[in-house]
């Protein structure tokens, strides 16, 4: 397996134990059983990339055939079954984390889009619904408001759209390379956590008063 | 292109944007952000029709081969993002259009079904799902009761059905032309407008007391 | 048609006429007209069959092929209806049909999953899916979070857990039978009520205050 295998493979298996963790701590904090953590915790690091699988006819999606995909939540479902309070606590460790897994899901998802011979513009929808689309189901399922959705979070769908365009664009002018994705990956990442650091927000509609 | 066909696009479009519009207002309504605007004018406009498509196997769905099933939304969020109080006052307007949509989608999407050699029953099933599947994720999304469920929404899935139901028959009658889905879109447009009109609901059951 | 299949196809169609009563009074519960009904009743029953024939991609789904997952839940849906306060007050023979489906629907839809070469825990996942994924979608469109995730519950996702694990584990050593299977289901039935005749629930992760 060449290096940037293993580095790629690392930092996706980060981001799925990281979406597993925040499923998890949300099926806490809404006084779910061990069950209910294990669903959040999966459909969380899983469900994007479900729902990209299906979508482009990858058939059973890889989250069924790479036994990481299901253990890694189970192993985030115990140790926040047994160390809850702690992992609540290292907060700002699981949002490093779901930043880096939110860059390398919606670079690595936009290119298998991308490989399918779909249009760039269906690419990026399916490289950020990798990304996005298991904390929408996760928070559905939870029963409140998808947090991507809301005013009051910080930027989150707005840099995977722009560092899944970044990664289209490329491959649309016959670019697409480990290094392209790795930047692309980088570049989400970083502008998620600055998006943190700063409180950046997505423009909001405003109501304007007739004149 | 033949002058039923560009007919047949124009209303669909149309549909598309009625849709798109529907999910962006509400939106706004929920005090989403542009990123909650965009996600729900999408999944409106194209919600069913993705669930049509995953269930009869047609992959990737037409919504994602298809520009204008993506830039429609897009162009609602952007109108609905500037303008909202002016699109909100036309709700009227919207609902012709929503009507208009929802005869077209149920329409032409039963005959799609009925062309894979479906059963009849399930054809008519995905004619409606295509119809009203992507208003229901729309307001699940929204973290409201889906609005066709509930009591207190006009007629909806009603008019749906029934259209859908005249084209399944047809269909399997071996008549399947611009003619009847033509009438059987009227159809369901006409009936959902007279529920708009005369507040028709659909029944409720009622708690009869033991005697 | 050989008895086994008729006991068997008897058995499934009991959980799906008792999974379809279970959602159309939770819609008589919501305050939902005949239409919610309708969509409750058939998401209840089929949902969890519809989202395994996705992911191993058997499209059409059987539950559009097979004429009695959608006649079973109108029939359900008429009978709530007219007769719910009686439906409402059979709450523990609905109980009994429901836990008799989970088993079946378990136990047979492990076996489906694995057939198709997927690995063994893939297969328990999916059987579990199949089981419990038509109530949760069920809950969902109600506007309620998930009676299978909640504290209050009793124990429902284990034992198909506990039973689809033990059909999987069977057929990776080449055992898969009707004999395996009805052990299977049989066993996830009584674990179930078991679980509703004393009170079991599953383990729910307490915090600790720091010493």
């Amino acid at each position: 397996m060449p290096a940037t295998e293993i580095i790629e493979t690392t930092l996706i298996l980060t981001g799925v134990f990281a979406f597993a963790l925040s499923g998890a701590l949300l099926a806490v904090r809404q006084k779910f059983d061990i069950v209910g953590m294990a669903v959040l915790a999966t459909v969380t690091a899983v469900g994007g990339g479900v729902i990209r699988d299906v979508l482009i006819g990858d058939i059973p999606p890889s989250a069924l055939t790479d036994p990481w995909s299901l253990l890694l939540p189970l192993a985030a479902t115990v140790l926040t079954f047994f160390f809850h309070p702690r992992v609540a606590r290292m907060g700002r460790t699981v949002q490093l984390f779901d930043a880096i897994g939110l860059g390398v899901f919606c670079a690595t998802a936009t290119t298998k889009a991308a490989d399918t011979g779909i249009s760039p513009m269906a690419a990026v929808l399916l490289g950020t619904i990798t990304g996005v689309g298991g904390g929408i189901v996760r928070d559905v399922l939870a029963g409140q408001t998808p947090s991507v959705l809301r005013q009051d979070s910080r930027l989150y769908a707005i840099p995977a759209v722009a560092g899944s365009t970044l990664v289209a664009v490329a491959f649309s002018f016959g670019y697409s390379n480990t290094v392209i994705q790795g930047a692309a990956a980088a570049a989400i990442c970083g502008f998620r956590l600055l998006a943190l650091r700063y409180k950046w927000r997505a423009p909001v509609p405003v109501f304007r008063p007739r004149t």
